[in-house]
This record gives structure tokens, sequence and C-alpha cells, in this order.
């Protein structure tokens, strides 16, 4: 009876465990994307809202505030920056953007401009939220490889975003320094750059 | 033959496989701590350079620049503020701040004021690398369990480093909004505390 309990019931139990536990654990520790942080898009080319952006790589910040730009700053004032970390790693080793890299900017208002650590610009309440996506064979051409989208204010966000006339952000992004990505600003990435 | 292979063969084999997959899978998926993202101690009590803190969670960025500061800003201008991520989980849940928690402030210098985004603050070059801890035992008493560490420049920091003075960091934290951390100046907990 015991015998046949171990021969019966143990190897059926040992496959059961095993494809459940081999898989997450594969794609965990041998570096393949978890889908939810790469980018999506439906039917109609338009990319979907990328889920738990704000633990993406922070690469940098900046601020640009309305009374040093007329009353009127282009973009509401700070602008944070992110990477998805499955397009961060490989860039670590490379210093280059894979196919399929996500960045997202946040932008916020300047909250306040005084603090015990000074004067100075602090973050205020998000106000945009608008993605890069590298994808050559999407977007070709004039684009030269990136795709960007908006999906308004990051406290309701739209579910989903076409990608954006070139005159509105490509033609600005080809001042970037590396692509069409700012990393001149970005210092994280300027660092892994020097290593 | 084929049935003694079985008894005598896969078994043991399961039992390899699973004790080989099923540790690191709980250690990921159950949200046991890297230990290497934790704050660690030396027999002396000083606090060990924290790794990878890049990749953890970005909760705000403010710049007191030295023109705005009679020509000497408090801190070097830009600072970046990050939580370690095993803290972050939970506070996300509780909106406080378990024992042990790390946060890692670097500042960075005004690296530039123009750019195709509007005349403002640009990141320049890294400068401080700083941490505090939540360590109710080990930071007592006008501490009020928080500890704060300076571990010189992150291009070549210090391996290790004392706790800082009363007065020289929790005197000043003591305005912080939550316990010794400026979350007022930290959008994304702030974000998480609206939820």
């Amino acid at each position: 009876m015991k015998k046949t309990f171990t021969r019966v019931a143990i190897f059926p139990l040992c496959i059961v465990l095993l494809s459940g536990l081999i898989f997450p654990w594969l794609q965990v520790n041998l570096g393949a994307q978890p889908m939810e942080d790469v980018a999506k898009f439906d039917k109609d080319g338009k990319l979907l809202l990328p889920s738990d952006y704000r633990t993406w790589v922070f690469v940098g910040a900046s601020v640009t505030p309305n009374e040093m730009n007329g009353g009127k700053a282009p973009f509401p004032e700070f602008h944070t920056i992110y990477m998805e970390p499955a397009s961060y790693k490989p860039f670590k080793n490379t210093g280059e953007f894979p196919e399929g890299t996500v960045m997202v900017k946040e932008t916020l208002m300047i909250g306040g401009k005084e603090a015990p650590s000074g004067k100075g610009y602090f973050m205020g309440d998000f106000v945009l939220l608008a993605t890069g996506v590298k994808d050559t064979k999407r977007f070709g051409g004039e684009r030269a490889g990136w795709g960007f989208f908006a999906f308004g204010n990051p406290s309701n966000p739209q579910s989903k975003s076409e990608v954006l006339p070139v005159a509105k952000c490509n033609n600005c992004h080809s001042a970037a320094a590396q692509e069409r990505v700012f990393i001149q600003y970005y210092p994280v990435l300027r660092d892994l750059k020097k290593k």
C-alpha cells in the first residue's frame, strides 16, 4: 500500500508542483520580461496605459518654472522620467536602448518654494502622464523608431492613447542626445554610460 | 525495469528540483525581503553602503539653487529621494513606515538652465549620498526611531557610515510631516496616502 502510494501519488504531485513553480521561477530569474511592464497595443495601434510605472527606474527630473518662462512654461513645471526595468537592465550593460524600451514622463506643478532645506522648488500635484516607446517596425520613417503617447492626468488617466503627431513630440525630441531620449538631462543614465 | 526507474530516479529528482525552486520562488513571490537591500550594520554599529539603490522607488525630487539661497544653498542643489522597495510595499497598504525602512537621498549640482522643454533647472553631477533608517531599538530617545548616515560622493562612496549627530540631521527632520520623513515634499508617497 505504501509503495503504491509512492508510485501513484508522489509522481503526479511532483509534476503538478514543478509545473507551477518552474515557470514563475524561470520568468523571474532568467530575466523574462514581466508582460504587464512592456508596451501593449490594441488592435487599432493604440498604446494601453502602462501599469505600476512608479516602481520603474527613475532616471532624472527637471523643473521649468512658469516664472522663468514668461508665466507659461511649455510643460507643467516639474518633469520626472522613468525607464521600464526590463529595458534598464540591458542598457546598463550596453548603453543602448533595446527594442521595446518604454520611458514614462510625469509632470507636476510646483507645490512650494521654501522648506527646511532652503528656498527652491518642491513638487506639487501630478498633472500629466506621457510615454515614449521604441518600436522600430511600428514607428519607422520620420519617427526614427520612437512613438510618443499621452494619457492625461495620472490621477484619472485614459486607458489608451493614439500615437501623437510627429510635429507634437518627435520633432523636439530630435534634439535628444541619444536616439529620441534626452539622456543629457538624465544623470542616472549618463552615469551608466561613464562606466 | 521501467517501474523501478520511475520509483528510484523520479522521486529523488523531484525532491532535488523542488528544493532548488521552492525557496527562490517563495522569496520572490511571498515578498521576503532581498537581504542586500535592507539596512546592514557592522559590529560597531556603522551602516554599510546600500547597494543598487538607483533601482529603488523614487518618491520625489526638489531643487534649492544656490542663486535662490544667497549663493550657498544648505544642500547641493538637486535632491532625489528613494525608498527601499520592501518598505514601499507595506507603505502602499498602510501609509506607515515599517520598521527597517530605508530611504536614500542623493544630491546633485545644477547642470544646466535651458533645454528644449524651457528655462529652468536640469540635473548635473552627483554630489552626495545619504540615508535614513527606521530602527526604533537602535535609534531611540531624541532620534525618535531614525538614524541618518552619509556616504560621500556616490561616484566613490565610503563603504560604511557612523550614525550622524542628532544636531546634524534629526533636529531638522523633526519638521517632517510623517515621523522623520519629509513626505510633504514627496508626491509619490502623498499620492498613496490619498488612496
